[in-house]
Formats: C-alpha cells, structure tokens, sequence
C-alpha cells in the first residue's frame, strides 16, 4: 500500500510504465490499485471518449489507426483502449495491420492497451472503464475505445464513451440486421467503411431508411432507454428538440485514407452538439453511472467468491452440488447473499 | 406467490404459455419466478445443450434451422434460445428468413425463446442460463442455444453449452483471426459454413493450422482455464490422453442442406466421446458454476441497486455526484459495499 501513492503520482507524471504498471496491477484486483485510481480521480474528466464498434472484418483498427494521425496533426495527445479481439493493437492482426500500427508505437502521445475479453467474469466494462480513466488522468485529450460485436458487453463498453461511431460495411446484409436490431439506439455517428466496395450505397440508403424510421417513431424513448440514461426523459427523441441529433453516415475506406477527415469533423460537429446543448452533461452523468455500475457489480462478486472459497471451499466445489442436483443454484445463491448481509 | 406453484406445475406438463409467462417473470425478476426455477430444478439436467456461435452473417440462424429439421426427424424435441440479435428467431431476420423459419413456429416440438442482449445490466447469461433450464424441464431433448460476436457473453453463454460449435465463413480474413484471438478453446466442432464461396479451402487449412498449433502447445492449459473449467487440471489438453478432443472442422452450405448431417454427426461424435471419457461430468460442473456465477451476480447487483435507491436515491443522482467530481467511484461503491455488509 505504501507504494500506491507514487504509483499514481508517476502517471499523472506521464510515466507510461507507471501506467502499464497500474493497469496490470488493476487486472489483479490489487488494493493498492484501488486506491491510485481513488488518487487519480481527481485528474480525470478532461479526455472525450469516443467509442468505435461494429463486427468483425469492418475495418475498425484501420479507422481507429486514421483517427490516431488525424488528432496527431492537431496536436492532440491520444489513448487508444482496443476491447476488439480482431483488433491489430490487441495482437490479433494479420503482419501488414501490425506493421502499420508500429508507426504510433513509437509516438509519444500515443497510449495503446489491450483487453483481454475474457477471464474475468464480467468485469469487462469494469476493467475497460478503469483504464480509460488512466488514460484521462494521465493527460490524454481524445480517448478511442474499439469495440467489436454487438453484444451487451459492446452496449456496456459503449456507454463509457461521449460518442459511439458504429462501424458498418457494404456487402454484409445480415450486419445491417445488427445494427438494426441492437446498436441502432448507440450511435452518434455511422462510418460506412470499405466505401469501396459494391453495395456501398446501398448500406448507406439502408441506414437513411432505418434513421427515418426512427425519427418516424423519435416521441417514444428507445426501449434501453433506462440503461444507457444518456438523454433526459424523452424529450430529445423529438425531431423539433433542438437537443435533437440525427447521426450523420459518412462513406469511409481507411486504408486509402478517404472519408477520414468528413469522419473526423462528423464527430466534432457532434461533440460540438453536445456541448451546445448541455448534453454533454447527461453524457457524463452516463459515462458516470456505466463507470460505477461496473466496478459495483465487479466487487459485490468479488467479495462473495471471496466469501464462499473462505466458507464452504471452492467454487467449483459449489458447482459439483449443483450439477449433481444435491443442491438447487437459487437457494445456493439466497442463502450466499443472505449470509453476506448478515 | 401462491400461484407460483402452479406456474412450474403447468410448465412441467408442458404447457407453452405457461412457460413464456414464467420467462417473461424471470426478465422481469418476479419473486414468484425464481420460486417456479426452484421447483423446476429436480427435473432439469436431462437436455443436451449445444451452443452456436461465430460472426454476424456466418449464417447461424440457417444452420440452426437444418439442425432442428435433424434432430425432429430423429423424433427429438428441440428448443432454441437465440441470443444473436441478428437471428431470424430474434425477429432480425430478412423477410425470407422469417418465412422458412415459420416450418418450425408450427411444430409443438419445438419452441424458440430469443433473448434481447440489452436492457439488463449483465444479466445476459443468468437470463440465458434460466431460460435453458426451463426448457430442460420442459422435456426438450436437444437445446439449440445461438449466440454472436466474440465477446465476453459469448464466452459466458457458451458456457452453459456441452458442446460448443462454431461457425466461421469463409473470405472474412478476420473473422479467422477473430477465432484465433478469442474462440479457439471454446470451440468442440467448427462448421465452415457458405462453404461453395471461394476460400472454403483456406479458411479449413487456417483452422487445421490453428489446431495444430494448439496441439503443440498442448500441454499447457488455456489462458481461460480458471474461467471456463471445463477440464480437469491441464491433462486433457495433451493429444496422448484419451480424454483429448481434436475438435473436427465440417464444411456446411447451410442453405442447400449440404454437409449438415456431417455437423449433426459430429456434435453428436463429441456428445459420446464426452460421455465415454467421464468429461460430460466437467461439463455439467463448469455449466452449473457458469450458471450459478451469473444468477449470483445479478442477483447481488440487484440488492445493492434496490438498497442504494431506498437509502440515497435514484442511482441517476449517484452518478451526477461522480459526474460532478464529488464523489468518487470507488469509494461510493465501497461504502455501499460496507453497509450492505453492515
């Protein structure tokens, strides 16, 4: 414990082992790591957070590389947390994508971390949360936070940004489904990427057409509405509320760095909106609430596994009864949680 | 709570609205609900649970149609759980899609549940995990569970599968990749589904590549190990032991029923080489505590939210205060902690 300040302390002064250091000792679940994130609070809620996401094979890492130069050339100091197991920068990229990512490697205003997206029981949106915070902290203006999937995890990942990007890409009929089905409600701002490719217009009129039928149904909130808390009641699902925003589509193709600059300034003009609006706020109250969600959950299993291997031995132990039917897993549950309390 | 009882009773007797009221009452976490998967747990443990997964587009939701279409001519009941948003039985399907699947909406043996992968903070894979259960005790032989994306939910619900296939396609580069990073342990069978496409070929010498390298490195357990438990300590992950599964890669062209018979056969190859090994017991074990995990989870998030409302008020003010920077995260959540200890 008695390190812990320091620790801290040396990210704040921009230490990038000290900071790699923390990360690792947040992955342990360490106290002392506990009590540097308490430390470095303080620091955090100037980066802007902007989240990308869509499936695997559309291109997020080569957009999230073009966005990396684009905020380099204005001076801006960038953190890049890829949760994106296809991602490049997690090490699952095919030589030519890692080659390419080396340039930012050797930029000193370039912070990038991997998620693992697995091994820790859910705390995912915890461990993803904490480290974005690191990177506030330790001074990062743009903070680029890529998902993959569009699963919960991606919702809850999403949540910790100011802006959602959703990535689609042409020629994948199904993906537009997806986002139909499950991110429609989180982007800010739709990159159509690989723009190159045939069909490109036709997801991009695929996605004008789903944007009318939500401003056709805009009076009524989504139905994640009390998840994502990011909008004040209602109101700005209204096309006539000024707070109103309809996310732009912007035609990408990262590898040949087109569409990256209309990308780029689509989502200034958003973070601009928010700001002008008094969104921003909500936004941070969100980011808040997903942030602290994530580490309450994570700590209340945390401390009940804990719980469990002191009292009744191993978790496993505890599953073996259940599979064996001796024992039913809402009792086993009821009676933990009971015991907890008292 | 007094008509709980008779919930159980009559989906015990197999009556379909009886169990759609009941899973409509665990999402919305009716006391009455849990009370009804207690008095159901006796009968479960009977179904075989076999998992799909892979990218949106791999063509999931086909396969899991001809799957059913095998299994009923074998005079199986089946049940679906689709927790991909982009499945047909989600209702994301294009209108074609929708119309073969209605073959099966007609068919008393077999019932569909889709699960939204939203709205319930992390409860994804308790909600999975009870709906699986509840058509175990309804006497369904084979449940057909249909995730997506390659995070940490997948992991998760495949978790709560005996065997796990997964369905790659052939011309996405990263999808492969994808496997690669995050998949690899968790797959029993891979279908190479669309598999008349040009690349068929590579992407099954991609996976044979990837099972050879996992075949050298054998000898040491998965990364995930400790997450997934589903083999005894390190052993099975050596080629020489009898227990080892060399996972068989099948090529599938879903849409023209080609190959899926070899799929069927091959799910059922690893159900008898589970059970000829004793390794269907780990599964059972590693399904129970993955299950267990996620109703302990929920469940502990769920009274520290309904304390944290009746003590400071809406969770929304909580988070405006960290927003604010006056409090910070880690010590709200502590001292929640604290006093639901105390």
């Amino acid at each position: 414990m008695s390190t812990a300040p320091s620790l801290a302390h040396r990210v704040l002064g921009g230490e990038l082992r000290a900071a790699a250091r923390l990360m690792r000792d947040l992955d342990d679940q360490a106290p002392s790591a506990r009590e540097a994130m308490r430390q470095l609070f303080p620091r955090t809620g100037r980066a802007y957070v902007v989240g990308l996401t869509g499936a695997p094979g559309a291109g997020k890492s080569s957009l999230t590389d073009r966005l990396i130069a684009w905020h380099r050339k204005r001076g801006r100091t960038v953190g890049v947390v890829a949760v994106d197991p296809t991602s490049p920068f997690s090490g699952g990229a095919i030589l030519g994508d890692r080659i390419r990512m080396q340039d930012h490697a050797l930029d000193e205003g370039v912070f990038i971390r991997s998620m693992a997206t697995r091994g820790n029981l859910g705390g995912l949106s915890r461990a993803t949360a904490d480290v974005v915070a690191v990177m506030d902290a330790m001074g990062k203006d743009v903070v680029l936070v890529e998902t993959v999937g569009v699963g919960q995890d991606e919702i809850e990942v999403a949540a910790l940004a100011h802006t959602v990007v959703v990535v689609a890409v042409p020629g994948m009929g199904d993906e537009v489904q997806a986002i139909k089905a499950g991110v429609m409600e989180i982007a800010d701002v739709f990159a159509v990427n690989k723009a190159d490719r045939e069909g490109a217009d036709r997801t991009v009129r695929d996605l004008h057409m789903m944007l009318e039928l939500r401003r056709a149904t805009a009076t009524r909130p989504p139905p994640d509405h009390d998840e994502l808390h990011r909008f004040p009641e209602g109101e700005p699902w209204s096309p006539e509320d000024a707070r109103f925003w309809e996310p732009p589509i912007v035609k990408t193709v990262a590898t040949r760095d087109e569409g990256v600059i209309e990308l780029c300034e689509a989502v200034e003009r958003h973070r601009a909106h928010l700001t002008a609006t008094g969104m921003l706020k909500a936004r941070e109250i969100a980011r808040a609430r997903a942030a602290f969600v994530a580490l309450l959950r994570e700590q209340l299993l945390a401390g009940a596994l804990a719980r469990l291997a002191g009292e009744q031995g191993h978790l496993d132990q505890v599953a073996a009864r259940i599979a064996a039917h001796e024992a039913d897993p809402y009792s086993l549950a009821d009676e933990l949680v009971a015991r907890l309390r008292g």
